[in-house]
């Protein structure tokens, strides 16, 4: 027996969008008819795009989703397409009331017909991901499929994690393969976790998992491709390019053959073609945490910016790090000629401040322009005057040129046709450093989930292949997260009790143990905590780490509970950070 | 046998607030004790609060929860308390990979212990509710409690509704009684849903059903009370006051004894006191459908400030209906003397306007204050005319002014220590008329469920109490949904659309055929869409409908899919609503 050939796609599909799918799906099923491949393996809800969040649940939506699909079975000739969509089921309910009459689906498309369905069974439900809120789980995780000489089992993505779920009992039903359709995300510590879990089901199941993965940005997500073959022994044979739609074909040695259940479903049995067997493609190499962090950024940006419609976009240039890397980014993803950096000195700036942006615009090769505050200032402050009794207090006054640099970004962006990019990091986001409607006024956020001291290592890593982001910006000290009644910790510091607290879900005893100073803890915690309404309010930005603020961590907005108990707040009642104040911040 | 004595208690619990909680709760057992109660029904997560979202995930906080539900046990007595709390579980895994470790669950506690607990089993995960993402679900669906001489079924919310599920199971083994706490959402319709449904859920299973709801708001969410006490035969027998945290005690007369699982678990065996049956409390007269969401927009104001650390608000006057009601709100909430209105005009805004702003904020007996912003804005425009190249365009300058008009209000609040009201409503909100970080700038958007023409039956509805929306606001045409590129038809029509598609999620078809305009409605449906990336962006408000914008509707953020198709699209192609511009709006 030859070997499966097996082609793979990682196309850059968009949600909702099933014209451009179906076009760019009908491409990739002409193009492995050309390459002569018995399997053509395309992502999870290829047709759809993913997430779909509440779009599942319209009838209209899955409706139009059929016809596209039939119209795709009916171009399908002799290679076995597994397309990635949603089917309607039967209504049924599983963990509450209501039924589900949608399932995440696999399709196997095959001489102009739709040869077989499989439904994902394992529903993920934490983090992002929302699936038993739309689906209704498949009910037949021990399908196989015959599909010429081979057994193969399809899963779907979480289908094959759990260690004995659908692929154990697929492996058991006699598949000689896995074929595994994945929507999975990028972050930064995910390829590496892919490859190895890859591996242990081919090997707790002694046969080659082919593994496909989609591209592109979609909202805050990045799905950064990376497909993966690996043998039986789990070891990888072949790994797709990262954030790009490339396509692959391989010879893939299926196990030998097993006792098969009797329900095997046939899609068709012609025997391979007499051929000859194809080298195996070169796997470029791995990339470094900071380039895959750079290269999501760059894309969730770029898919943003074009999936809304905008193919240029505006920043504010405050001389620092965070518009910066934000630029750089940008200028990155759209063109440098594409980015329009906007200076909104004002009264007080530093001059040197100016100077660094205007060098920043210059070394990027992006558009420049000034526009000065104080005028804007003064008429605010003369109007507020008689209601105030006086002038703003210095921290409400930081909040109102905030939100003059926001109302000015976007009425330029408005005018003019661009996104208007917010510059907040995570470590502001965190503490509520960021004014709300002020700095993160905008359409898009590219380094909300970048802590402070990865922007320093990103524009490092970035200034290597040429320098964008001048020396200036990179050594001066920047501006405290100042808020008057607030001091905070290095940033060293900070990012460590964040990256605790808030991606890993540590608790206050946990963080504290690890020898930092309780009462810096207790007062970071209860910042993370009281910044709550004012991060709802933040527009979406590309989730690089495990956990991002937003759909993958969802707290309540108002939250009594403080994460120390009464004792360990006493532990110095009157040292350390100040609460934030208790009336909430506007 | 006498009757079983309930008490029960609406409880108006607070997410996270261990300490308040538990006293509130230990408050409620010691009454209970007074009265001479055999059981203390109390609502779903009374000791947690709910919803509790990602803080369920929280270690430190389950661990937390542990001790304060010990505490509570130590303080019971004879009293059997059903008290809604989480607790710990091992591990489980269910629709996917990873394991739940914690259980939305009901402890049983008497004479000092916990007797009991059981788990809830149906886990809602649709509209706001995500149980299925931090829960375990509960995998004895058919307990049973012997408490003195009866047996009881213990079920939580959910668990009641599916018509085969745990209360079922538990009349099947032996259960005379069932005891319900829940955490019931307020919104328009369902209070006449929650009485049919306890009532088909008696006779179904032939027993008398106790079901006990909290009361408040919590984020967006307003949980209205109104508990429920139905025989067994279906009959109303008791219903508590709506939007109250109130507290009755009825004999609730048990099914006959039946054949009892042995797997009945004992709370105790004491008889019950021989004591004289008590009179049936009245039942209040049903609110009507307006006094109904007034109420749930007062006390939804009211607790989201209070648990924001707020006692008083500020919002913009601007001499419409949308700033009137809101106004009306804050000042039925906090207090007339806690609101400030503040009047923005500028050069161009109708005079009357102002006046109208002064008459309501007179009317209503609020503060008053009137800041201009024409400096403010040639100051804006002086400064962005060199970027722009002369005057922003008409709509450029409406969002600027938005924007000026959201930070002024947002300065004023934040320097006075005022909660900062957004006025957008659901009309404005569907159709993506509310400028972003303009018009929805603020902690709060009281009416962001409600439709416009809603708006003015609660107004009239409101005043029928005594005028406090003067009749110029009311008589008024209301500005315009103004987008220069945008026809919109009347408000009739574009609410019918907004609550067949976003709330009932009907397609386009089937909106069309109730006598729609096509053309009218597939513009309609485009703006709905278009407006997604800015409604991600607006504070929380009441939610009043069967499904608000938020948590309850989870649509991409870009999203390609039209609800027509290219065929529908072509029945006039040069006539009806412009779509919005492929340029994002800012």
């Amino acid at each position: 027996m030859s070997a499966l050939r097996v082609a793979g796609a990682q196309l850059p599909n968009v949600v909702g969008d099933l014209d451009g799918n179906r076009e760019r799906i009908a491409d990739a099923m002409r193009w492995a008819e050309i390459e002569g491949a018995d399997v053509l393996l395309l992502p999870e809800l290829a047709l759809t795009g993913y997430p779909l969040e509440d779009l599942a649940l319209r009838g209209d939506f899955v409706s139009a989703v059929k016809e596209a699909l039939n119209a795709l079975a009916a171009e399908s000739r002799s290679v076995t397409t597994i397309l990635g969509t949603i089917v309607a089921v039967p209504p049924r309910r599983s963990w509450d009331i209501r039924p589900r009459s949608v399932a995440n689906a696999a399709a196997l498309l095959c001489d102009g017909e739709v040869r077989g369905i499989y439904h994902k069974v394992l529903l993920p439900t934490y983090g992002v991901f929302d699936e038993a809120r739309s689906f209704a789980p498949g009910t037949e995780p021990a399908a196989v499929w015959r599909i010429g000489e081979t057994v193969a089992g399809v899963c779907i993505c979480e289908d094959i994690w759990s260690g004995d779920g659908p692929a154990e009992a697929q492996a058991s039903a006699g598949a000689q393969v896995l074929l595994v359709p994945n929507a999975s995300l990028f972050h930064r510590h995910k390829p590496e976790g892919r490859l190895a879990l890859a591996a242990a089901v081919a090997r707790r199941n002694a046969l080659p998992v082919v593994y496909v993965n989609c591209v592109g940005g979609q909202g805050e997500l990045v799905f950064d491709g990376g497909s993966l073959v690996v043998d039986r022994n789990g070891e990888p044979r072949f790994r797709a390019e990262q954030f790009d739609p490339t396509r692959f074909c391989v010879d893939v040695e299926a196990a030998p053959p097993r006792p098969v259940s009797p329900a095997v479903k046939t899609v068709h049995t012609r025997a391979c073609a007499d051929r000859a067997p194809i080298s195996l493609p070169a796997s470029p190499p791995q990339l470094d945490d900071l380039e895959q962090i750079w290269r999501a950024l760059v894309m969730g940006t770029r898919d943003f910016a074009h999936r809304s419609g905008a193919s240029t976009a505006a920043l504010g240039l405050s001389g620092g790090i965070d518009a910066a890397v934000t630029a750089a980014i940008a200028a990155d993803a759209l063109g440098r000629e594409s980015v329009l950096g906007v200076a909104m000195p004002a009264a007080g700036s530093p001059p040197r401040d100016l100077a660094d942006a205007q060098r920043l615009a210059k070394q990027l090769g992006i558009g420049f322009q000034v526009v000065p505050l104080d005028a804007m200032m003064s008429a605010f402050e003369g109007a507020l005057a008689p209601v105030l009794e006086g002038s703003p207090a210095r921290e409400v006054r930081h909040d109102l040129l905030a939100r003059m640099r926001g109302a000015t970004l976007l009425a330029i962006s408005e005018e003019l046709g661009h996104l208007a990019l917010a510059t907040g990091n995570k470590t502001e986001l965190s503490t509520g450093s960021a004014t709300l409607h002020g700095d993160m006024a905008g359409n898009f956020a590219p380094i909300k989930d970048c802590p402070k001291t990865l922007l320093y290592r990103l524009a490092r890593h970035r200034n290597a292949r040429g320098t964008v982001i001048p020396e200036e910006i990179l050594s001066k000290t920047p501006s405290s997260l100042l808020r008057e009644s607030v001091s905070l910790p290095p940033y060293e510091v900070l990012d460590a009790v964040v990256e605790r607290y808030v991606e890993k879900g540590e608790g206050f005893q946990e963080i504290v143990r690890c020898g930092l100073d309780p009462i810096v803890v207790r007062g970071v915690l209860q910042l993370i905590d009281d910044a709550e309404p004012a991060r709802r309010l933040i527009p979406p930005g590309v989730k690089i780490s495990e956990r991002t603020f937003g759909k993958d961590r969802r707290m309540p907005i108002s939250n009594a509970w403080r994460p120390f108990s009464a004792e360990q707040a006493r532990l110095a009642p009157n040292q350390g950070p100040a609460s934030a104040p208790a009336t909430p911040k506007a």
